[in-house]
């Protein structure tokens, strides 16, 4: 077979799955928002028949063939399909690298160990779970065999997720956060100048909630005929297919800013998965490089739009339009300060963007020492423990609000979590950059003027799809490494002025 | 291979079918109920790629032999499983006995004409979509030589969509229905005795129209555990799978009749698919049976229970509870009329009971002079025409409130509109026994008391699934061959009363 007839092979492959995933993908929306529950054995059951095609199409005899044909002429290739061999490449390693018997094993595992998971966390008793990952913890060192690692054996999981990143990079990335951070936290905590919040916990319909939300959906660009807004019980963006990047927001009747920031995040994703090059349709280049990169696009549009005082300068009266009648005597300074508010608090999901960080290094520190048999499980809830109190001042009263927190797990999924805290990083970084590059942006944010940045990010970050790698878009954009300096200076300057400067 | 190996492996892959048709209901659910159009072209794609292997398990070499063999041995299988193979044959037969290119070149052709069939009906011209319907003919009659029929050409499509029916049975039902319903029609129309509707057309909110729909789908005992109700252009019921029966409604705010009596139309679908029996789940004959026994039972719950003077004795209050103010001085007598209003009318989908099975014989009797080569297409209109004026004393001033209407012809089906009538009679002829089984009929549904009515039709109909025939049925239910006398005797004694009696 000539070697273009086997590119037109392995391309029609990739597009057969995409198909596939489409599939699949609508089902778990629909799973999240609203399928009736007696449905949901049927619906599981679909779902794993359709899943086990996709990974018969990614680790066949034939897309292995293709892949070391395509891999030896990869100079007569066009360009994408080289970046689509090396992807598939790495997916069919992945998973053929491990014994076909034991990842069947493992896959029944991780339904188990998620039914018990969520008994454990309703009772607040680890000891049910720890049985469970002990044996996912067991699993995933094995496939570490399997798969190999080079330097610390964390790695491999980390590069799973965050293509290029190593525990070396983390631990001095996160080591200089933590000496910024956990100091300003403390100050935070102790100035005298809180925020006057007690507005945003009167009753706010969740039908004007809705509103608001698709009013700033509208304002932010995302665009309703390649998308939809829907309620669920955590918020999500979920890609169908090209043309449909949908969002979906939690509503809080008493305390409006979990669905706006919710949504505005959501919107940062959906805005990424809506830019990617046309091109790169029906491929597995389609999506988002990474983890870390995906969260930086929806924290830029959460954080550096979203809670900067030039957007509520802009839309502090659309707010107001659209509230309960207690924000009439709310001045627009409070608002933002109640919108930014930072406290110490023991749920990832909840905390805000000062303390989020420590909450995922938290995490990281423990699956490091996981990995590196450092720890054994039934010492985990204490080790956790001990860390909340050393990074945050405070400790869980009980396994639910502490090590049981987080669903992650349970799926054996490691590796995952500093995914959270480098998407700040690299949105600090980019925000950087783009003011440099858009010196108005203050100003072109007052004026709920967004296409200039959209369209920044976009050109630089979202049209590459998977064709660039994490630390290299980083690189070609900011002209530098991934710097953790930037998110520093601008929490500091950011919660010194809010909190110790007033 | 052993015999009950082959059953093993037969129902293997009707498991297999169900698991795709589910992901294919849910887009097709998913595409009517609000995804974004820019995701339109994928998603057909998608559908397209999961048909397709549908397509192919049931009409490949191995179910071929399957099907072969346990037919021989019919007596050494499960019972169901012998009917599921009667089903499986059917389906094969209908496939695999057209060569595949001309069903393929039928597929593109179906696709092409439903696009200009929308284009034709918004220019009401139908010269612009006779070329297409002349191919779509031509192709059936082709399928039909495939095929083969037994008496007339017609029967062969009839049988598609209802099991036994014939031409033969047809023309002597529909003939006196026509004999029966042309004269009351007319008489109605002259009578003095109109009902007052003006407050049907009073604004009436649409969420205040979904709440009563919620509230009569609740009481009438749909499962929303296994089902929701979302809103769509044309209302229609879809399964996803055993547990989760959709149903959907449009709601016109001028006219709240539409709405309401849409969804309880669609609740007897979604009540017929809850009930049937669990045992037959991942087969082929967890279905309705036939078109018109599903629309026996939608027909049941608008018609002899949603239509039902004693229906609205009992939630005459509810519906005002839910109303606008111009309902206040409206009573329970005027509403009762109101809701069953009849008057010739041009649109099929907008007709009610009394004049709608005219519309279904216009549709039949052209249907069959088309396949007897009696008429030839650019002759349709003026038949079309003709035909209304003769049964409801109205024409149509253009094609698209004419033969341009419904969307079936455009998809090539033919033989399917009967089913809408049949469906009328199958009610009336279960109507008839079921009041003589349960005598309190008209008491339990003034109490509002559907169990031992809903009981009574799931063990007579909905629990068997497709594992009974139509008119085995209607013979084994009321002992009886099926017999339009009921419908005539309903529709009769009904409007007499409520415009010739007053």
């Amino acid at each position: 077979m000539a070697i273009s007839e086997k590119e037109t092979e392995f391309l029609s492959i990739l597009k057969k799955i995409t198909r596939y995933e489409e599939a699949v993908s609508l089902l778990f929306w629909d799973a999240r928002t609203g399928a009736p529950k007696k449905g949901a054995s049927d619906r599981a059951e679909t779902i794993g028949e359709l899943s086990a095609v996709i990974f018969e199409m990614q680790t066949s005899e034939k897309i292995k063939d293709l892949i070391e044909s395509l891999s030896n002429e990869s100079d007569h290739i066009h360009n994408d399909t080289r970046h689509a061999v090396e992807e598939a490449k790495k997916v069919y390693d992945l998973f053929s690298k491990i014994p076909a018997e034991e990842y069947q094993a493992f896959v029944v595992l991780q339904s188990q160990a998620e039914t018990v998971w969520e008994e454990a966390k309703e009772k607040a008793d680890f000891s049910l779970f720890a049985p469970y990952l002990e044996k996912l913890i067991d699993y995933k060192k094995r496939f570490l065999g399997y798969w190999g690692y080079s330097g610390n054996k964390y790695n491999t999981l980390l590069d799973q997720y965050e293509p290029g990143l190593t525990v070396e990079k983390l631990d001095e990335m996160f080591g200089k956060l933590k000496e910024a951070i956990v100091p300003l936290v403390k100050k935070v905590g102790q100035s005298s100048s809180q925020p006057d919040t007690s507005f945003a916990s009167v009753f706010f319909p969740k039908e004007d909630q809705k509103k608001l939300s698709l009013f700033f959906l509208k304002e932010l660009g995302y665009d309703f005929n390649a998308g939809r807004l829907d309620e669920t019980v955590h918020p999500f963006q979920i890609t169908i297919n090209p043309g449909d990047a949908r969002v979906t927001t939690k509503y809080n009747e008493y305390d409006f800013r979990s669905a706006l920031f919710g949504t505005i995040h959501e919107c940062g994703h959906a805005m990424y998965e809506q830019n990617i090059d046309e091109a790169l349709s029906g491929t597995n280049l389609r999506q988002g490089t990474s983890m870390g990169i995906h969260e930086s696009q929806s924290l830029f549009f959460e954080n550096f739009i979203g809670r900067n005082q030039s957007f509520w300068n802009r839309y502090f009266t659309d707010v107001k339009s659209h509230a309960p009648e207690a924000f009439k005597t709310v001045d627009e300074d409070q608002f933002y300060r109640a919108v930014n508010e930072s406290k110490p608090s023991l749920i990832r999901v909840e905390a805000d963007e000062l303390t989020y960080p420590l909450h995922i290094m938290v995490r990281y520190e423990i699956e490091k020492a996981i990995f590196n048999d450092e720890v054994t499980v039934d010492q985990l809830p204490d080790l956790w423990n001990s860390k909340y109190e050393a990074y945050l001042g405070i400790s869980p009263s009980n396994d639910a609000e502490g090590i049981l927190q987080d669903v992650h797990w349970s799926g054996g999924d490691f590796g995952y979590f500093p995914s959270y805290a480098l998407g700040y990083m690299y949105a600090a970084q980019f925000k950087n950059k783009l003011a440099e590059d858009i010196p108005e942006f203050e100003q072109l944010i007052e004026k709920g003027e967004f296409q200039q940045i959209i369209q920044w990010l976009k050109e630089n970050v979202h049209v590459h799809g998977k064709r660039k790698k994490p630390l290299e878009i980083i690189r070609e954009v900011t002209n530098e490494e991934l710097n953790v300096q930037y998110l520093i200076d601008y929490l500091t300057d950011k919660y010194e002025t809010l909190y110790l400067k007033p």
